[in-house]
């Protein structure tokens, strides 16, 4: 069912969903509060798009042009309403195309700024899909997968530009390694944990191309107490008082 | 000034030291703790042994036998010292020589587990060194390096041993790379942090010889609270109550 719901904790943002494709994630949230956005910060691209609440959130920290793109229709029907209703028409633009196909929008060493939230899984023959073909093209490596999301960036973004991705822990030496191959240097990382006293499910990372390879390994994020209310950190991003 | 001490949480270990050289580390205390030890673990190696606090620790938690290597001789006969007051002459084993020549001692596929606090700093001209040479070697790569300290340990390990290792958090892809270029592929990552809300300046890593490239990021450790106390994890190590 299609919904108009307020972006949580952001007070004047509005975000169309629809419950029985998917939702806007915790990891929508996360990953624009990490993304390192300042006055330089000209031209954002945000991969894998959907119902666009990573445009949504950065748009209240940066004057920069935001373009979001994503591939199935019915979500990007979504993200225009979505944009329409907050008026963001002239900062936010949406694409809805297959990314391989950005190198026809735009040049090379075009954006100071990638964000992305890919499909998390593996698309092997024996995983389990969601038999939702929304759903499963959001989490599985159905239309695009890591090393394409990766040399994509790798050629629409600036010498020195930066892309911000999450994933899943499970997948953390893979995505190091392919950014490095592409010469998306990784210089800060931040592990997200359930709770504390757990292993780390996803985490976040930044790399600057044609950067050194130092890293900063960020304090750590804990989703919840152990009571299941989210902890301090999390609250703030929601503004949850 | 050479002394002898409890080594702290281990009431029944004692420890030759010299103040004027340098003293077992945290790192010395948390590296045993973190490595996987089980019953067919049968033969360890510890690297850069100093003056062999790594040993002695382990053999707290394992019949395995255990050789320790240390390249400086004043540092070797500490170690020495330390073995025979702990009466585990039977278990430990040292040598005093550079690591380079461990494979005139040993056969390829030789261990279980090799564990390793190497020195941490590239031995740069720029970099200031510390004046006593103990010292220096110790912290710095004047007398070995990453790159060989990990390729020793791909030869003596047996496949599907472990390496553990313990090293400065912005050397942390740097480590990554050598291990996985030299078929130790990262099973188990620990990150250490000074307290919380703080980058991470350690990190501990457990490689398996020839594994899968799937990584577990355990629960962060916290080395103090706000107040200056070590944390609860710290405190069980060191078993202060």
């Amino acid at each position: 069912m299609e919904t108009i719901n307020d972006l949580v904790g952001y007070k004047n943002l509005k975000i169309f969903q629809n419950d029985d494709w998917f939702k806007f994630s915790l990891e929508s949230v996360l990953l624009p509060n990490f993304a390192s956005v300042n006055k330089s910060t000209k031209k954002i691209l945000d991969l894998c798009t959907g119902n666009a609440p990573i445009p949504l959130i950065l748009s209240t920290k940066t004057n920069a042009s935001i373009i979001g793109i994503e591939y199935q229709e019915d979500i990007f029907n979504l993200a225009e309403k979505t944009i329409k209703i907050n008026n963001l028409e002239n900062q936010i633009t949406l694409i809805n195309d297959d990314l391989k196909n950005l190198k026809k929008y735009y040049k090379s060493d075009t954006f100071d700024l990638i964000t992305v939230n890919p499909p998390y899984y593996k698309n092997q023959k024996l995983s389990t899909k969601n038999p939702d073909s929304h759903k499963a093209i959001a989490r599985h490596e159905i239309a695009t997968n890591l090393e394409e999301i990766v040399k994509v960036s790798r050629y629409l973004l600036k010498n020195g530009g930066r892309i911000a991705m999450i994933h899943k822990t499970e997948r953390f030496i893979e995505v190091i390694n392919c950014l490095q191959e592409n010469n998306l240097s990784p210089k800060r990382i931040k592990f997200i944990y359930p709770k504390e006293g757990k292993e780390s499910n996803l985490f976040m990372v930044e790399s600057i191309k044609n950067g050194k390879s130092e890293v900063i390994i960020e304090c750590p994020l804990f989703v919840h107490n152990n009571d299941g209310t989210y902890q301090n950190e999390i609250q703030k991003i929601f503004q949850i008082s």
